[in-house]
């Protein structure tokens, strides 16, 4: 292989995977990341608490011996527990031998245990408080404000400055993982033929939370509380601390409408009944935690080679949420993430660690499983929210699960094979439902 | 009204219209565009050179008295020609009574039009070769490179200062009518909430001419000429000068496959046989002009109001192109745009001058019928690159027009719908065809 300076951009959980692979196939790799080492600072407020974390994702940690860490560190969920208006209650397993679980876990947990191990691999050095301000991938030129100069590679986080100031970098290959509103994406987003969308939905989030309650959890901790309310809904994770954090998925209207503290609780009483008084600081959260936004990113090409005369010029790759954030209605955004990492590093080893080619791959297998997982996130936010209660969904339910005790490896439901397989998203409508069930018999 | 600043940037064919109807209701404006005066400077290269003005455009420039010198210096097309790949020519009618016709207009005679009627109207300054570099709509702060430093307001193009320099102005309304790369919009492109999507097609397009013949016009120049190819296209349209505009709309693979003059001549005279010898430099013509991009823009909401603590702020309100990019293919983007503009001066007027209630009400009233023109637009790509040539096509609009004749005023096809009324884009799917007759008849 050639040498080839490698920069990754975001040390999120996608970003940290891939330099650890990375660093396994030789390739020395610097990370840049815009926030203070978290295990310094602290978690980010208003980020998404927890994750859950299935199939795909553990698939690409065990790739990185890191699945039994995360699974030791998550809480397993074997279905739904779905809140009725009257507070009832009602559990709907995720598989139809409710043997398998999705996983809840910290994003903060899972993002430390990613980062030790990315530091740990010789060759990787990850550069704090290093927030990309512009990328010019004619030339390769990347420039950070490092606001507050904390440099780390042994993990000792050395200050060395105050106050903004402006930093080069430059790299052949820069591999974006800097989420959603991603700044290296930028750099590309003007050019021509560059197809992009951003899409947001009505629907913003805010975060609450349950702490245990004498000394245990509130609710059941094996499931993904539900209260699906028609247009909108709450939903529910367990933490390993035997708190639950809420997440409040409203449209702005919805967010705007509730300001006073009678307003606020009296809300939550009329329709949320069964939690209201399992969240002391209900009215205090409400009011001071942020709304979030929830937006779908498409866009194509993800590899960018861009050149200038007497240039050599840089490539770009886009990973994870910014080559195609999706809603959170499926669990699957980290997930996804993870299995992009993986596809790079299966791509370098295929074609002899050419990164040209390797990204070309990458890019096309990808493309249209992300696509399809997207679609699904959106999808399932409306069966969420408004079919998961219906009495037609519970029969649909019921139906689809006596179909694959009865028709095993023959009828498998679209969840199933999301959260429990490692099978292209791709794939999956065509293989799930009673069209997949068809397909099958037909062979 | 309160006295405000207001901005248009791009003084192309929407910002000349809005810039007089302003002035008309006594709005002092001031028009910033990016390239010299083209009275002086003549129109850039590679611009689409003509291109179809019809009842719409019409009724907006009738709004500022420039309808019939439109018209005189415009050349009416009543039908499409349709090339055969044998050469033979067969004509079909726009309308059923063969007297509507769609008007074939230079881009640059148009502009010219209209920035004198602009330049004439009092209290509208326009100022040239000020390339938008930066707007921050929380101050209203717009900065401009000012390369030649050519300033104008009676036209006389007095020249200020030689290379490139920065000035900067404020406003507190910024008409954005800067086009489908528009350097506005990108102050709020990665604000949260802003739903914006720019998709290229597969095609791109390239200009070639065919001069006049003999002293005369090669082709027929009643009609929009289409040699539809299946999956790409010819089209051209008559010119004032007795020539004719071709417009190849090739995917980049097509594009790409010709490079040699005997590969392009051998490919014209194969597919274009009855116009290849209309075109004399056809080789050079077609290794020296650009590709075009193709590229539709949707984008939500067109405006924003920006503030910040401590500024004042200021309103971006997005038009024409700048809010909705469409593809040529229903010879809309100009008529659209100059709607706009119309609608915007009938809001002022509707809210008695103000300008948030007026842009408000604006954005609700357009989108939708820019995003219905928007689609009809790519569907009538494939109707004219490939069904247009179909037996099936052929006798559909047979029947439609024989339709049109025998129930007058019940059956409407969409081409007549959107080019030769003015009823609300929208509204045009649910008019026409057999749906738009049935309810007509059930009245």
């Amino acid at each position: 292989m050639t040498e080839q300076r490698v920069a990754v951009v975001g040390a999120g959980l996608a970003g940290c995977l891939l330099a650890t692979l990375l660093a396994r196939r030789g390739i020395e790799v610097t990370v840049y990341e815009r926030r203070p080492d978290p295990r310094v600072a602290g978690p980010e407020r208003g980020r998404s608490i927890n994750l859950a974390i299935s199939a795909r994702g553990l698939a690409a940690l065990d790739q990185v011996g890191l699945r039994g860490q995360a699974l030791g560190q998550a809480l397993p969920m074997h279905g739904r527990m779905v809140h009725s208006v009257a507070g009832e209650q009602s559990f709907r397993p995720y598989s139809a031998d409710g043997t398998q679980a999705i996983n809840s876990i910290s994003r903060a947990a899972l993002n430390t245990a990613l980062l030790d191990c990315a530091e740990r691999s010789p060759g990787v050095r990850v550069q704090f408080s290093s927030r990309l301000r512009d990328l010019d991938p004619a030339t390769g030129t990347l420039a950070f404000e490092t606001d507050s100069g904390t440099g780390s590679g042994d993990g000792a986080g050395a200050g060395a400055g105050d106050g903004a100031a402006v930093e080069e970098a430059k790299a052949d290959v820069v591999l974006a993982s800097d989420g959603a509103y991603s700044v290296a994406r930028r750099s590309v987003t003007f050019r021509p033929g560059f197809t992009f969308s951003q899409d947001y939905l009505e629907h913003g989030y805010k975060e609450l939370t349950i702490p245990p309650r004498d000394g245990d959890f509130a609710l059941n901790p094996d499931a993904l509380h539900i209260w699906p309310r028609g247009s909108s809904m709450m939903i529910a994770l367990p933490n390993l601390d035997k708190s639950f954090t809420c997440t409040l998925f409203w449209t702005a209207g919805e967010f705007a409408a509730l300001t006073s503290a009678p307003e606020i609780s009296g809300y939550f009483r009329q329709h949320y009944s069964d939690v209201v008084d399992l969240i002391p600081n209900l009215a205090d959260d409400y009011a001071r935690n942020p709304v979030g936004s929830l937006v779908t990113i498409r866009c194509w090409p993800w590899v960018h080679r861009v050149s200038r005369e007497g240039a050599d010029g840089a490539t770009l790759a886009l990973v994870g949420d910014a080559a195609h954030a999706i809603v959170p209605f499926f669990g699957q955004g980290a997930n996804c993430a993870l299995e992009d990492c993986v596809e790079i590093d299966r791509c370098l080893g295929e074609t002899g660690g050419s990164w040209a080619d390797a990204l070309a791959v990458y890019e096309e297998r990808r493309k249209a499983n992300c696509d399809a997982i997207a679609e699904m996130a959106l999808d399932n936010f409306t069966e969420m929210r408004d079919r998961v209660n219906s009495k037609v969904f519970q029969a649909q339910t019921a139906a689809r699960h006596f179909l694959e005790r009865r028709l095993p490896g023959r009828y498998v439901s679209r969840y199933e094979l999301v959260s429990f397989t490692t099978i292209p998203y791709a794939e999956i409508p065509y293989r799930t439902g009673l069209r997949g069930m068809l397909r099958r018999m037909a062979r």
